[in-house]
């Protein structure tokens, strides 16, 4: 039996744009992988609205700066075959970081934390795998359009870098967006429909990735 | 379907004194209160080794101040209906905190943070319920005995001032001690057996509280 | 008697653009709210130069975010009737935050610290009012006119997000612009005369929400 | 008109052993040395419950560490004349500090702040006063007694701990103990008579040292 | 003999763009400034690649404001006589600050920094020379072109912003960007040569400050 | 050439325990090293007053907490050979840890840091030595024996403790101990023969490591 932990945002969360409100649990995309490997792997899902890669956002009681809480995580949940990131959406914000460049150096970051952790029993770092977001598209939502002003021409570019990075590191990768599409009713968050896909499309690289 | 979250240290991570390891998924208590509650709720397990209340404890990598990684969990894991917090062992060393006293302080401490967090949808706070680790007992190991010299005396008065606690802050209570005992290979770890009987023992404190 | 906690910026530290200096006591807002009221209220000023909502600045020896230090000052200052919360200027500074969105996130989240804080006799929550400043001016003064180069355009767009925001959260709401001007000494801050006009026009809406 | 800001712990907020509660504003000692001084000086009180010198305290959501927050103080009631620090009395907890002489070593910290920081409009440091705490007694509150335990004989250290740094740094010094008693109903803290007797104690020491 | 410590980044480490890598050691700035000096101090190296005046960055476990490692700094290597800061051109990310007003009011805070410092004899504070980088240049580099976009413009206001400051505040100057010039390979850093020639033209203004 | 760390606090630094002050630089261990080491190795010393391995200490305005700077000085001075950590004395003082087997924890931090860190050019980790600092002796020294009550019991047992480590994890060991005695003028420093004989005693051990 293999442990993955999905780190992620409200993307892992599981956040509905139709709500708002969060998907139910068998809809989200970590089930859904724990679903299609059919047995053969804990999924541990721990996605926060909010969270960036390695960028402070106070806008929340909730600490939302990922290489803060990661190390704990990667402690709790132990011992890990595979852990999978999927960050960048809220780096695109821009009071928080606004370009897709400074979100590729936030996920180099985490796989570093990932790789140098002193894990409870000395077990060795668990494989990585990185995940670029689905684009963000054009919404009439006031709030998110002015949130996100500048993430669709920035979060283009997260597959392109998060595939460069990947090779450069050795991480595993796959582009969210090669199989999901935002919604249009805040332009950043997944239907359910959209939302499951990911599960189904990753299942393949974590079963490659993991010897499955 | 309720949600409960177990928030913890390694006797809710499932340390195994024999090991050192960590015991099957099946056999630590959040899984047993889980299968206990026969398909009622859904258990999250967050348990970390060396956890404290809301001590600092910079002798791991990962954060062990309980209040400053709960806020973070109550939002990725919301909507909650419960926590269940059991702390108080890590808090008995004596460079971190080594009084009762001070456990019950940080407990209350804890409390308010679930009362007074900014949930992601506005839903009110979970309910709470508050649990005393079974006391440490003597031990042969020189690490462990060294570590938790003074926890013997001091790790006995939890139950009864978590039971005020309880009682000043409408919060439910279980005192794990009446159920279980901490394994003499290293004074404060519990055996398979022991850490079962926790979940077995909480569940219909639990099933009261939700209504299940 | 009631109290009332002003917490804010150099708008409320009582900046004079004409000094540099501090206007005299009498002048600030917060002592011509407390006239104002005649001897109904006690009026706790609490203004720090570049005081921000949530962002961290750390371009002083004081710690300029203001979610870190409201949770201390809610309870030296305990206990409250009312928080008076005037800020957004200095979040327009581009390197702080530099979008009105992202001071509208600012204050939500700390009319939230407010509601959910532990007050220490347990006494509930105070009421909260939230208060737009005047919008940024034209100003000659270089220094300021780099430091508030985007302030003039989103700063006019905190009234409206702020009114919107204290809808949402059932705050109190009072928008400084509509009595008082900044000064085009350096843009952002009030001469004698306006800042005592917030005093003034504030006044009424403090007696409406306190029953005075 | 002079500024004075005293900064302190529940001794200084006028916690009032009886009730619990807080003492009504004019019997707290820094509004009898405001009497006291006769027009000549604005007293700001800064008195937060558990406030330690220097040490950390995460038992409660307000920051009670006075090494983090007085900068901030500093800069929002600039310009100051006089700084008043009593504190030390909660640093004798056992699991803060537990002994005088950690007290000290923070309060040498707390004026070397008040000396250092960078005031706003570049005034000079104002003066500081060090002020020992009277001497914890012995109480039959169970709460109180455990988190004091060793207080008493600790605490009586700190005002010669205090008069020697006071010399060694060329601080201001007075020794509340000299006019004020603890309370037996906690052990630590003042009825009302006591914390009025440190403020008229206090004045002719502040007088001489701002000249008025 | 006196002591001199050099705090800036990756230029000061001595980064060499050729690389990457690290210049040897007798050609980096701070070895050819002791050399020029002739056995008349020691020079004290502390580059860290990264680091900006004020502002965080978690990009990298090594923590790169400057704010946060200063004050150790110059407790571990007093007595000092000089401090010599040269930072400003990560501050020019645009996910940093971006702006070269925002590394003017961070180099004021480290200059406060050294001013207010509690040096551990209670020796004096050293002198404070600031020195603006080399204006960064264009470059075929995608990463580099990317990270520093706007650089190119704000940095090549340091200089005057930095003289000005420098004027207001009393601390040395010198600008490096009149004797060395950034290398188009990355933009930003410097050949053998040109971090040479920096401690070369450096030199003369370091033996006035210090009487040498 | 190799490059050595000397990460330590007082004791690194060369408090001169006569002074008070600072032993001439050629007189501390770390300068004696590299005179022992005759040309083979540059040795960087970074000791800091009051460090401890990993605990807080606010009495000072500089961070004295040894695992939040040691990063920071990893990619500094990269690329490293060796760094040799001698700390534990200040961990010993009763408010800050007071138990040695506290400061054998610590220690195990600083090794996973030193082992676990992100060098900026991917280089490998240094290799890494620990070091027991000489226990400390009786003084008449009223505020050192105040300060270090305890130590005198626990530092004995560094030595023992520290050597056991280095062996669970592969690091070096020297026990200054073995090679130098404190001075009883305070009870815990040296004076500049002690502090030169830990840099012949450890030369050998050094030399082995790196092959010189």
């Amino acid at each position: 039996m293999k442990t993955i932990l999905c780190f992620g945002d409200s993307l892992t969360w599981g956040y509905d744009p139709a709500g708002p409100g969060r998907h139910p649990f068998d809809d989200r995309w970590p089930s859904v992988l724990q679903a299609e490997l059919g047995g053969g792997a804990r999924v541990i899902a721990e996605g926060l609205n909010g969270r960036t890669t390695v960028f402070d956002d106070f806008a929340s009681g909730a600490d939302r700066n990922g290489a803060r809480v990661l190390p704990t995580l990667l402690t709790s949940h132990a011992p890990l075959d595979l852990v999978v990131i999927m960050l960048g959406t809220n780096d695109m914000k821009p009071f928080i970081c606004g370009r897709a460049f400074g979100a590729k150096q936030g996920m180099q970051r985490l796989i570093d934390i990932v790789r140098g952790h002193d894990y409870p029993m000395g077990e060795p770092a668990p494989k990585v795998l990185i995940m670029s977001p689905p684009a963000a598209c054009e919404t009439p939502e006031p709030d998110f359009a002015a949130l996100f002003e500048s993430a669709r021409i920035e979060s283009a570019k997260l597959a392109g870098l998060y595939a460069a990075l990947a090779d450069e590191t050795g991480a595993g990768f796959f582009d969210a967006g090669s199989v999901a599409q935002t919604s249009p009713l805040d332009g950043v968050h997944l239907d359910a429909e959209n939302t499951g896909s990911i599960g189904r499309g990753l299942a393949p690289v974590v079963r490659d990735m993991l010897g499955l």
